[in-house]
């Protein structure tokens, strides 16, 4: 498992105007083909990138590989998988570094570039915004099955096919509609996150939880048990920002679930809420609105 | 031990006439001490881009740590070095990923920029250029011989310094004294380094090693034989660029030694070694001529 000591990029206003935005991650294998595995961690090291609303340029792999277990193919698969991503995302690997190591990891540094005006923080929510997600819930749960050999074929290339899509047009279309405040769901959960984003915005969020916002069989899965870890960190650390309201506990269990290449949360002013659905849903972005943004109150975050 | 796939650092070009210069490292410790090990691993970080003549700007933090087998003191140690270090450099940390892991590693991913036109590669020297190196050799030899118990104190705390001590100053006279070409002199050892700057820039580097080039008591331990595995590796790579000629066997040892957080190995104009000498010294920048620039021979690297 790994976690995360700073949760988003940094930003260096840099120029005329102009900010570099950074990001760092790397991680253990969550699928078992190397191409897929280096495919999803250019993904999601980019995703820190498109919620700040910055355009990635360039890219420096990490790897950690344990030579004396793998066979090089599989070193060649990840970096290609890895490289076939930033490719389709237009960006330049500049460079990387490989340590031998007895488990293997894999991540990149990436550095991109904004206009400071247009920057995407998570502090610029307002009471009357809509929030919209972007991709559905549940890659931690389903994993965590994968791993246990309880996931059916097709659901694991679903899956995979998830955690390999890039967050550029959802951030695209956020920077274009004007969104507020957004953040990319990831290893705290949608509720670590959302309170994240509410708190620093100085507001309240109430959000409607429905089957619909989850993959295929994560509630089913999340009652039979099949929760990393992390879950259970996640909500012993945000419970308390949380009124739980009266949710069923798989529902409530499997909000806090940790989102590896998770969607966008986005805070978006209500009048421009339904021509930006629509534009998502044209550029064949999943969208869901999962709530509103309301004054503080005593919570960070109500259910109901 | 670590080994690095691609050498230099990463040049992405930018804006107007700027360029960003990239790279990343991270390593096993080399020192005890968890606040020294946090110091060299920034340094080291910082000299690739120091190298390339460009200045750095932001830094993040890359860790795995066995927080079951270390106190989290330690943690703190190894990133308040790294800090302080970045700070002498005026660096931002802008982030960082830590991951739980069995082996302790620390570095950085770092972000410079440089004007393009003032960029100094490894590809431009020419005959008649003089070569200097900004730190003695042997740091290879002597963290073997300190893993060993076979390192006084002095020596120890020697060895330290050096390794903390940033190539900041020697590559801002690089820049103000027209250097044709730089490198830092790591893993691959200065015969490693220096055949691959002399490949690149079309042209053989005839060198005169001597005594003094190395830091205390490397010459008597590498006949010891206090040599890491990186060293009989780097000798199998590059000996075939190499004509050793009557170089006795400890120094010939020594010359393949991989350093740690090395010193610049620069191609100077012949005109311009004598004041770039003394400003360097006047800087207390360490400093050594090693050998001129020929037209290219039949090997890279002429010993005599």
């Amino acid at each position: 498992m790994d976690y995360t000591t700073w949760d988003d990029a940094g930003v260096f206003l840099y120029g005329r105007g102009e900010a570099l935005v950074q990001t760092v991650d790397f991680f253990t294998p969550i699928v078992d083909d190397p191409y897929d595995y280096g495919q999803i961690a250019a993904a999601n090291s980019l995703s820190d990138i498109y919620a700040m609303g910055a355009r990635p340029l360039t890219a420096m792999a990490l790897l950690c590989f344990p030579d004396a277990t793998l066979p090089p193919e599989v070193m060649r698969e990840i970096l290609r998988g890895g490289q076939d991503k930033m490719t389709e995302a237009g960006v330049s690997i500049v460079g990387g570094h490989t340590v031998r190591d007895a488990e293997l990891k894999f991540g990149y540094s990436v550095t991109g570039v904004a206009e400071r005006r247009r920057l995407l923080t998570n502090a610029g929510a307002r009471a009357g915004d809509r929030l919209l997600l972007t991709k559905p819930l549940g890659t931690g749960i389903l994993s965590t099955a994968l791993k246990h050999g309880r996931l059916e074929p097709a659901l694991v290339r679903k899956l995979t096919r998830q955690m390999t899509t890039l967050n550029r047009r959802a951030a695209e279309e956020a920077v274009e509609f004007g969104a507020r405040a957004a953040t990319d769901v990831t290893g705290f959960g949608l509720l670590g996150h959302a309170s994240q984003m509410a708190d620093a915005s100085g507001t309240s969020f109430r959000l409607s939880p429905a089957r619909t916002w989850f993959l295929p069989r994560v509630l089913e899965l999340a009652k039979a048990g099949e929760i990393a870890g992390g879950l259970s960190k996640n909500r012993e650390f945000f419970a308390d920002a949380v009124d739980e309201g009266e949710i069923h506990e798989p529902m409530r269990l499997a909000l806090y679930d940790p989102q590896t290449s998770g969607g966008l949360l986005l805070s978006v002013p209500a009048r421009r809420v339904v021509a930006m659905d629509a534009a998502l849903k044209r550029r064949r972005v999943w969208v869901m609105e999962v709530g509103e943004v309301i004054p503080r109150g005593a919570k960070s975050i109500q259910l109901r």
